[in-house]
């Protein structure tokens, strides 16, 4: 675990069709789904607005202002893959640009979640090739040091194995362990449609604390009206 | 004060008239029409660019990774109200979201500031519900723990009373004491009629050390010009 | 060095063909032809997407809370000029708005870096006059200390000399020593060519692996492929 | 409320029995005497461990970089008052050294806590001057702006009313409003009390869960115990 | 994996005779014989210097503002454990203090390493009981909802499998996959024994230039002398 | 300028006479006499408390993640030098520790300032060897990449040239620009002579009001006293 210098070539990744419905729901209803856990650290924010993605994960562990291991991992991409890359320190260097963006593209993968910094914003966001960061740099990266591929990873403060499923969007990045996918994907369908009878019923004016039978529960713990 | 488990529901509002005169001129204008006070830190930023709003604060105090008093607080809303949602401690979890959103409104909330998280941002955006927080997140949170409404708090380093009016846009969000809100936008308009004569002499090649006559104290001070 | 209190009026400019040329390749490909150094911190941040300008720098060195010095350097600039505000403490205050703004454009600036607050954003974007900063913030600003204009700074963590050129867009600012711009105006643009038939490589799904003949160091490193 | 250039004379100070009793709970007995409200932010830390001293608060408001209000603050002093400052804007200067420790403790003053920076941190601590500080730095300051002594003001993240009651020590800061402060301390004189039985129980291996009686709203809310 | 309201009572724990030699190693030379992996972010600090522990992990997720877990928690604990407590999110609570201390060593606990707040800094001093916490805080914390204790977590940054070895002193915290605990104490030991002589020749004047043998790469790499 | 792969063998080192007067003094009054400039940003703090040291700096330019230049560096210190280290990128890993320490003393030099993290914590307070970073850190680093030892660095937001003389305490870590040493020592000196008077007349209950005449130029300023 956590071993440097490996690539691991044949993973075990989330089933495709489970993972293909996550991206309609979006992180914040899968993470809810989850049981309201998976969900990455705020500050990995996406470079540009509007994106929403699901795919299964392909592992990166960088090392500190050297992008090398990207270059690795593009072998091991297969289509519908998002790469997954966290580093071994905290670190904003621009690890990733439009040519990496490109040969990624070419393999099939369909965004980037980087602990890290990304750069050329405008290309990848002409390209449409959607990345989430940690910060957006034009710090250049060497290659002189071995990091892995497709070893477990923790990625912006939550745990990532190989083939996990991730969901994206303007709202953050949820992991789903990849023998969990379907059922997560049954839990997010369920809770959508239940939430759309709610929205109505509060756009109608209902309240919450009526809608949810909350007024009891809060007056059990006290809660006081004052003038 | 600052006592938990209280909701008070008959809170004086800053003149109507007032509130919506003070909109127009902006978040800056009616900070320097107040005398430089009464800005929230800058960490607290608009989900969404654009937006402007003014209203009357409807006050909350959130417990770490609890939304349960923003249900409590809708029923508080009236038209015209902001609800300013601040937290016992720093959080950014995802106090609020598009259903949340649906409800305020309905009641007819013009927006929300919140020293915490908020997620369903591309609902919200789409809806035009304007939100400023700290942080975009999609952790869900629980119903658990009293915290209070309509209480003085403070949010992002601003004290506010419930009632205070609130002046909100891309530039940052400003309070403004119930009492001061008609002196305030008089005192904002005062000054923005002030500015487009200056505009117009800046466009036009003067200089402000000209205009607003510094030379001379800056001689005074020392100022030493070089070759 | 560092002194307070003076403003220089004769500074050498970079080469005004040269600066115009950095433009066009933006800050990550010009930070790559200086050789991976002159980027300043990326908690800068222009105040609007899609601004991308190269310009020579006017310093100028704030105190904290006061914008004095702002308009001491206005008589500075000359056409094609970039402000460059360090401050002598970190702060987070708006210096500069719509009216600075419609002053420094009169005056031939094409932009600011301040390594400080921006306030009147909707504004400055209509203007189309763009600035990168460390914050946005109405805070204002008083006129009571002095600073300098034209002294060698340290702006965003980066040594600037009156007359560098600047390179600024999405992905940050870069600086360029006066005397260097032409041959790093060379470099960037051999680069620049060199990758285009990279990318339509990498387009074609060739590995940069193979394109970059990595895979003998990696293997000499001991990097380990396992199944 | 929050005006600059005004200074308070005469203000109602909390009970100074009750203030002096607080000292001895220390900072975390008292704020869950209070109901867990009234603690600063964390930020806020001792310049050298092991003081505890509670106060009433005189309080300043500053402007960023300069710490001329703190020589209005001094004459306004009375033996056992700790003085409270926080800034009109984030900033970590150096306000406050061993001058102005030596002026304000020939006034009577037992403490410093400011939303800013100190220094003569050595000398401070030979002195055995307490202050709880943002920051520490050698930064000047300039004495050229007005700010206010003795209004109401926000800390740390926490309003203070001149003459509220601060009890500070390694653990943190905490606001107990002058009205309540002998009802706090009794307060904490029975919480105190409470847990001298509590620790002996703990301590001889009782456990929390059975001493609280917690197992069985655990298993109502559903917790499982796996092997 | 990261389900909430487990309790895992029967782990496997890291040899403890292994475990034992860790602590005499450090965090530093054991993060160095594991091959440069396993450290926590650097922003977990001990409540006081000097303290240096090894030993094997019970976790605990915690939810923000709730320290229920650690109670739940104590029950699991057996002599040599350290307890490594996560949280669903980023908080800085108080969740650690004097009597569960008490409590933990009562059990036999070594030491705690907390992704969130600690208080009674005084006391747990005096008690020599060490605590590794990203914040001291006095804030109180609830008992309302429902985390887990011994399931993986990932702590400040670091995967944690309950029984993994811990180090911890002032550098940092290490952890040790528990099937790795005497491997990487065996390499741990055969560093240090290699750093004496080294120690004894630098400390003679010999550089790590020519003991290390690195002018040759270095001129390979082209560093360039000049005067 | 900035330039990668380069060692720079002879500088121009500070008087030496006027560099050792300097740590008497301190950072604060040091930095007053330079005229409130020169400080490194506050984030920089000693491993331990109470050293004070002066010396002439050697500078170094680090790669993230990679300590190779501070081998490099060590060929080039002399008897009373201050090693100054920057980083291409924000890094906190462990660059520096007890045998680097043992080989820098065996040189000569007389403490470390690091814009980075060091480990070792516990060995450098009992060698005595004072270092100043931003972060402790265990975490290792390589030696792969470039740096340059003697070239002008910007280290913790300041502009440092080799030689230049550098005061570090407790408050914060100081730059004097090599050929203002002789004259900085003597403002310095300057500046403490005066304040042995001003302290015995402040502990004598003097007020800073009246011993600095501030009282008129606050009232002119409009600074009212209300009860």
């Amino acid at each position: 675990m956590f071993e440097l210098g490996v690539v691991k070539r044949n993973i075990v990744r989330a089933d495709r069709v489970a993972v293909d419905q996550l991206a309609k729901f979006g992180a914040s209803t899968v993470h809810e789904a989850m049981g309201r856990v998976g969900l990455m650290k705020t500050y990995m924010r996406p470079i540009y607005a509007g994106a929403r993605v699901s795919g299964t994960a392909v592992t990166v562990l960088l090392q500190p202002g050297d992008n090398w291991m990207l270059h690795v991992a593009a072998e091991q991409i297969q289509p519908g893959d998002i790469v997954v890359a966290a580093c071994t320190t905290d670190n904003t260097d621009g690890f990733f640009g439009d040519l990496l963006a490109t040969s990624f593209r070419a393999r099939g993968a369909v965004g980037l979640v980087i602990d890290g910094g990304c750069r050329d914003i405008k290309d990848l966001t002409e390209m449409g090739f959607p990345v989430w960061s940690r910060a957006i740099s034009s710090k250049g990266t060497v290659k002189a040091t071995l990091g892995s591929v497709n070893i477990p990873v923790v990625c912006a403060g939550m745990a990532v194995q190989p083939g996990d499923a991730i969901v994206a969007d303007d709202d953050g990045i949820v992991v789903v362990p990849a023998a969990m996918a379907q059922k997560v994907a049954d839990a997010a369908a369920a809770r959508e449609a239940n939430e759309s009878d709610k929205r109505a019923r509060l756009a109608a004016g209902v309240l919450g604390l009526d809608m949810y039978k909350m007024r009891e529960p809060l007056e059990k713990l006290g809660l006081r009206y004052v003038d």
